[in-house]
């Protein structure tokens, strides 16, 4: 799938290095004439896959959950060349395509604007006289290269930061810059744990993060969402490192409700907290724009579908929390590990 | 059950008060004949009951984990009436009915203490020509009395330090004297909410405190482990208050697991911490002492039963943790609200 030789992850041999769910193929692939995605909902107890014939049915998995992620982005992208068969009105229905898969996740806008840049470099390559389907496929690995060359140089940098012996703290599933970056420190010999909390209410950390370390021969500890500062206290922990679903350019970390209340922690006991990250939002000039989306609180009433206390108690569901930047280390970014006053002075740029 | 009119308990209503759990008659009575326990395995889905016709049945009860908290020393002393029958060798099968109660529960003291006070009694009266079963019922009674006297007089002092509209945080399951204080505010026309982390792994909080406050018409909120510093962030939180399992001499408090935590995100926030206490341990002079137990990590690997994760994944699961007295504000005592310094002043008395 991906056929770029000079890209830094496959020079590296970064393909070898991820976990079954992080490997690319794994996630989401176009394989004879279907879209075979993984499904995460029955990750780890089965590695099973879920096989799409039409675009719809692409769409309908998305707003299933079979995947999450860069899972959806990556189906939909292999969903347009369902639709790439060199028959009548070819961009139009790619352009129907587009609308249907953008529609499964209103709020995520950064699906809608990688297959928007697939279909522009498509339509030029069409009007050139090249072939839907070569087109998107060269884009799309294009952009797979790009992606996992960023995850690589983060993983490379955090690594840089581990030494022998770390007990390094997580939370929730910190993708695939956070996972290389512990399989080159155990390939490095660094003899590291990591411990990893659950991550109620979606079990992330149990389901996602622990299983694809433990498949990587990576030293692992679970444990519930309450006890990271008593494992801290024991000196079990020398790293906290967490993925960011947003950096604001005043420093704030914008990440799985939390990972604030382990920043904090491991600020009391003096523990280095870094935050991966793919570079600043030039969009979200401070922490005050954000929005913290309230999720539905059934979710916290119930573990695997299950009722856990009454159904008339009311809960709250904070999806995401706020980490300031006194509490941060370092951004582990493609440029290297940023200070706060690093992010800070990106403004200017 | 309980007759002693003289009891503070009596006069301030406090059974009234007290939500269905947390009645004494509903946590072990003695009733035609059989010892009756709640059942919280069930609760709060079902208000169940298990009965025993005999010790060994209430033995397996309390190893079935049927009841917790002080559901088993108060099962266990209800067990001995069911020996308690005039009949022949009455003391002897009242020992003997002791020592396969006692072994239900090798760690936990409190209840051999106890059950040693009411036999020590009880043969004392029988020497004087009273009945076993008169007398029983007589130490029981004085006991529970003394207890709920003690869990009134802590409330009072807590509901003191609560101010109108004030948000509370609490941890796992914080006993009467903690779900009394939310009530007696709650009478007093506070206006409080009361944010309750579920506290993994066996829930205690969405299956015990969140439908205890929920009954008395207290507004409650669910969340998850991860959550309570997200919520202090959101200005949601103006006190945080627990049970503790242990009151070091130095002025530590051990506690569930998550604790620690909640105490140093409280500490950030400056928001003030305060533990319900029976009195301080003269038998833990520093913290250095103590030893943290650590349970069955399947319980972790696994949530109402069913797996989260593969099951070779290693799991930690410290029953317990420790706050240091800077995080403590107090300590809600039957002698008043005290300081981590009164607590020093004890080592002296």
């Amino acid at each position: 799938m991906i056929t770029d030789q000079s890209s830094i992850a496959e020079k590296e041999g970064i393909y070898d290095l991820l976990p079954f769910i992080l490997k690319p193929w794994n996630i989401a692939r176009f394989e004879k004439g279907q879209v075979v995605i993984g499904d995460r909902r029955q990750y780890p107890f089965k590695k099973a896959f879920v096989s799409c014939d039409t675009v719809d049915e692409v769409a309908q998995a998305i707003k299933d959950m079979v995947t999450q992620g860069s899972g959806p982005w990556m189906s939909a992208a292999n969903a347009l060349l369902l639709v790439a068969d060199g028959k009548a009105h070819e961009k139009k229905r790619l352009q129907k395509a587009r609308e249907v898969l953008v529609a499964t996740r209103p709020t995520n806008t950064a699906m809608a604007r990688r297959l928007d840049r697939i279909l522009a470099e498509t339509f030029k390559s069409m009007d050139a006289g090249e072939s839907a389907a070569n087109s998107i496929a060269n884009s799309l690995n294009s952009m797979m290269a790009d992606i996992y060359d960023s995850y690589t140089l983060r993983a490379k940098y955090a690594n840089s930061l581990i030494d022998k012996n770390d007990g390094i703290l997580t939370h929730c599933f910190a993708e695939a810059g956070f996972i290389l970056a512990m399989a080159m420190a155990y390939r490095d010999g660094k003899n590291i744990c990591v411990f990893t909390p659950e991550t109620r209410p979606f079990l992330q950390g149990a389901k996602l993060t622990a299983p694809s370390l433990y498949e990587l021969g990576i030293e692992v500890r679970l444990i519930t969402d309450n006890m990271p500062a008593s494992i801290m206290s024991q000196g079990h922990i020398q790293k906290f490192m967490t993925a960011a679903d947003l950096i604001t350019l005043d420093g704030y970390v914008v990440n799985k409700v939390g990972t604030f209340q382990s920043a904090i922690a491991a600020h009391y006991h003096q523990i280095p907290y870094y935050a991966f990250a793919w570079g600043v939002d030039e969009n979200s000039a401070t922490h005050e724009s954000i929005t913290i989306e309230q999720r539905d609180p059934t979710e916290v009433r119930t573990v695997l579908g299950q009722p856990i206390t009454l159904a008339d108690i009311k809960a709250c569901y904070p999806a995401f929390d706020i980490t300031p930047p006194q509490l941060v280390s370092g951004v582990i970014s493609v440029e290297g590990v940023l200070s706060a006053d690093d992010l800070a002075g990106r403004r200017k740029l």
